[in-house]
C-alpha cells in the first residue's frame, strides 16, 4: 500500500476502508507519511467528502494516535461541551462550573487555535496566575476536587489532529465537514467522556454561514459521536452578531463572572442555559429541559455556580479574587467609546468585523506564535434591535497602543449598521441535533 | 499575499492572476513555499482546472524558473517533437536524425521520467558509450555538427517543473491537463524552439484513454504554445497496442535502426513519417504533407537519415557500429517465445500489460532511483488484425533473471486476446490539432 494510491482513490471519489485511513493517519503521526501527501489527501477530501463510515474511521484513527484519558476514578458522569467558535464566546467559562456544581464532571481540554479574539485558554490566562498547562495527574486532581477543569491540549492526546490541523490551516483545507468532525471528535473523545454537547455556530461570524451548512456539520458530529458509543447532542446557535457585550480576553472573563453572578447579558445566559441543560440531561442528572433549567437557575441564585468557578480558578493557581473584583484583571491604557453617527435602530453588529477589531487591538493571533494581549478588546457592545441615539456609544474599545486604536476605531464604526425602522432582536437558538436512529 | 490565500481561491473555483501564479511558482522554486502547500494547490487544480490564460501563465512561470537555451547561433529553424508517452515508442530516435537531415535543427531535451519501459534516454543509453549528460556547450556543438542531439534535462532548465513533477508523482496529481501542459511546454519552450510538434497518445496504454481527453490535452498544448509565439501542432496517435514489434531499451534501438534502414514495422514508419512531416512543414522546409513526405522518403532511401543517426551516436560518444550490427547492443541471457494458445486472429495486444511485462523484466523503473536493464524486453510482438496459428509465438521475452521471466511470461499470455473472427488492423493516426485562431 502506497499513500498515493489512497490519495488517488479518494481523488476519484471512492470510499476508503478503515484500514486505508488507519494506514494514512498512523503513518502520518509517526512521520512516515510526509506533510505533502497529507495535504493532497486533505484537499481531495475537501472536494470528495467522506461517508459517515469513513468519517467515523478517521475520527477513530486520530483518537487512537494518542492516549485516551482514564476518567474511571471520577465518581459520576463525565460530560463536556465544545463550540465551533465565534466572537465573544465565553460560554465554556460559565458552563463548566455551572454543570459541575450539579454533580457532573466536566473534563474540558481546550485548543488554543487561531482565532480573531483568543480562545478559551487565552481568556482564562487573563486571570493572573491561572495555569492552563497542568499534567494529566493535576487535571484529574482538580476534577476530583471541584468537578471541572479547563486545560490546554497535551502532547499525548490526539497528536494526529495537532499535526493535521496545523497543516490544514496553511493548505486551504480547513472548511471540510469530515475533517472538522474528526478533528473535534478525536480530541473530545480522548477526554474519556460519557457524553458531549456541541455548540455549532451559524452566521456571518462563524465558520458555517448558512443554517443548512450548520445542520450538516451538527448531524455529522452527532453521528460520529453516537457511532462511537458516546451520547452526543448539538445545538445550532446564532453567530451573526457577537455573543454578549464584550470580546477580548479579560473583558470576556469579567462578563462570564457577571453572568455567574446572575447579571450577564440575556443572550449569554440563554445559550449557556441551553448548553448546560443539554449536558445535565445527557448526564442523566435531569429528565428534560425544564427540570434541567430549574436546577441550573437555582445554582445561579444560590451562588453555587460562581463558587465553583472561584474554586476552579484557585485550584489552577489563579487569583480567585477577580470573582468579586474584576478590577484585578488586566486593564488597557486607552478606552475609547465609538459614538453612534445618528439616531436609529441597530440592524447589524457584524461579528466577523468585531473580531477583526479585536485582532487589530491585539486580542487574537494571526500566527500560532503571536502573543495575545489580555487587556484589549471591545465592551459595551450594542445588540441587534436596540435603539441608539446620535453620539451614544455603540461600543468601547480597549487598547494599549494608540496606532492600533486608530485603525480599530475606523473598522469598528463600519461593524455596526443602523436603520430608521425597528427590528426585532435576533434569535439565538436556531436548531438542535439529536441522534437519528433509535438508541439501544 | 500568503500561499494559502491563493490555494483557497483556486479551491473555490476562481481564476488566478499571472501575479498569483508567479508568486507560487517562484516561491516554490526558491524553497520559500513548501511542498505541502504546492501539493494542496496541485490537488485544487486537479479538481478546478485552469483557464487558458492561467495555463499559459503557469507555463511561463515554470519556464522562467530557469534558463532558456540560446539557439540563435544555429543557422536554421529549430523544431522539436514531444510524445506524451506510450509503450514501444522509439520514434524520437528515428524522427530527430530524419528531420535534421532535411535542414532542420532538433534540439531535443528528454526527460527520463517514470515509465514502464524506460524513456528515450534509457533507450539511447543502451548503445554502449552513448552519453546523454552533455553540457549545454557540448549539446550546441553536436547540434551545429549534425543538426540533432538528444540529451537529458539539465539542472537549469525549468527547475520548477522538475520539483513539481516529482511532487505530483507521489500526491495523486499527475492527471490534470493544465499541470501536464505546463510541465511539457515549460521544458520544451526552454529549448529555444521556433516550433513544436506534439504526439498525444490515446488509448488503453496511454495517459489519455479516450479520444475526447486526448483532444482536450492536444488543444490545450497547442493553445499554450501558440500563445507564447511558438508554432505548435499536435497529432493524436493510437496507443492501445504497443508501437512497433518491440518494447525494451536495446530492442527498441534495434527497431529504430531497422526503420532508418527502411525495414521498420509499418506503424512505426507511418507515425514517424507523420510527425517528421509536420515538423518539416512547421519549419517551412516543406509546403504541405505531400512535399514533406516525399522529401522524407528520399532521405530514407538514400540512407541520409541513417547516416545522420550514426553521426549523432558518434558525437555522443556511442558505438556507432550498432547501426550496421545490432548484435553489438546488450542482449539478455534468456529468450522465451510465448506460444499462441490456439488458432485465431489478434483482437487485442494490451499496451499497458506489455508495459508491465517489461517492468517485471527490468526494462523500466518504479522508483526514480531504480536501475534499468538495457537488454530485457519484448520482441516479435504480433499486431492487431494478424492471424496466428496455435503454438506460433505471440512475442519473445528477453530476460536476465529466470524468476522474473516466469512472472512476466504469465502476464504476457494475458496481454494478447485472440478471436475466431478477422478484425481490421487498428488505425494509427486518430486526429490532428492545429491552432484555432487565424495566425498573424
Amino acid at each position: 500500500m502506497l499513500p498515493q494510491w489512497i490519495i488517488e482513490r479518494k481523488r476519484d471519489g471512492h470510499a476508503l476502508t478503515a484500514e486505508e485511513i488507519e494506514f494514512l493517519i498512523s503513518g502520518y503521526t509517526r512521520g512516515d507519511i510526509p506533510d505533502y501527501q497529507m495535504a493532497a489527501f486533505a484537499m481531495a477530501v475537501y472536494f470528495r467528502g467522506m461517508t459517515a463510515d469513513e468519517t467515523a474511521a478517521l475520527t477513530l484513527s486520530m483518537l487512537r494516535s494518542g492516549d485516551v484519558l482514564d476518567t474511571s476514578a471520577l465518581p459520576g458522569p463525565k460530560v463536556d461541551k465544545h463550540s465551533t467558535g465565534g466572537v465573544g464566546d465565553k460560554l465554556s467559562l460559565i458552563v463548566a462550573p455551572w454543570v459541575a456544581c450539579c454533580g457532573v464532571f466536566v473534563p474540558m481540554i481546550s485548543g488554543r487555535g487561531l482565532g480573531l479574539t483568543g480562545g478559551t485558554l487565552d481568556k482564562l490566562e487573563a486571570i493572573p496566575g491561572y495555569r492552563t498547562a497542568l499534567t494529566i495527574a493535576e487535571f484529574l486532581g482538580v476534577l476530583r476536587r471541584c468537578g471541572c477543569s479547563i486545560i490546554g491540549q497535551t502532547e499525548r492526546l490526539a497528536p494526529a489532529d495537532r499535526k493535521l490541523y496545523a497543516l490544514r490551516d496553511v493548505t486551504g483545507t480547513v472548511p471540510s465537514i469530515p475533517l472538522i468532525v474528526a478533528s473535534i471528535m478525536s480530541k473530545k473523545l480522548a477526554e474519556g467522556l460519557d457524553g458531549l454537547v456541541l455548540d455549532v455556530k451559524c452566521g456571518a461570524g462563524a465558520f458555517m454561514h448558512t443554517l443548512a451548512d450548520a445542520q450538516a456539520l451538527a448531524a455529522a458530529l452527532v453521528r460520529v459521536g453516537q457511532s462511537m458509543g458516546k451520547q452526543t447532542r448539538a445545538l445550532i446557535t446564532a453567530m451573526d452578531q457577537p455573543l454578549g457585550r464584550t470580546a477580548g480576553n479579560a473583558l470576556e472573563v469579567a462578563e462570564a463572572v457577571a453572568t455567574l453572578h446572575g447579571r450577564g447579558p440575556a443572550d449569554v445566559l440563554e445559550v449557556s442555559l441551553a448548553l448546560a441543560g443539554e449536558m445535565l440531561v445527557l448526564a442523566g442528572v435531569a429528565h428534560g429541559e425544564t427540570e434541567a433549567s430549574n436546577l441550573l437557575r437555582k445554582q445561579l441564585t444560590t451562588g453555587a455556580a460562581l463558587e465553583r468557578f472561584r474554586q476552579m480558578v484557585e485550584l489552577h493557581g489563579g487569583d480567585a479574587a477577580v470573582v468579586d473584583d474584576p478590577g484585578r484583571l488586566p486593564t488597557a491604557r486607552h478606552q475609547r467609546p465609538i459614538p453612534a453617527p445618528g439616531d436609529g435602530f441597530v440592524h447589524e453588529v457584524n461579528a466577523e468585523m468585531i473580531g477583526r477589531v479585536c485582532l487589530l487591538l491585539g486580542a487574537g493571533r494571526s500566527k500560532t506564535t503571536d502573543a495575545v494581549d489580555p487587556a484589549v478588546g471591545v465592551s459595551g457592545l450594542v445588540k441587534v434591535g436596540e435603539r441608539v441615539s446620535s453620539g451614544a456609544p455603540l461600543m468601547v474599545l480597549h487598547a494599549n497602543d494608540a496606532t492600533r486604536l486608530a485603525a480599530a476605531a475606523e473598522l469598528a464604526v463600519r461593524a455596526v449598521a443602523l436603520g430608521a425602522t425597528p427590528v426585532p432582536p435576533a434569535p439565538r437558538l436556531l436548531g438542535r441535533e439529536r441522534p437519528r436512529e433509535p438508541e439501544t
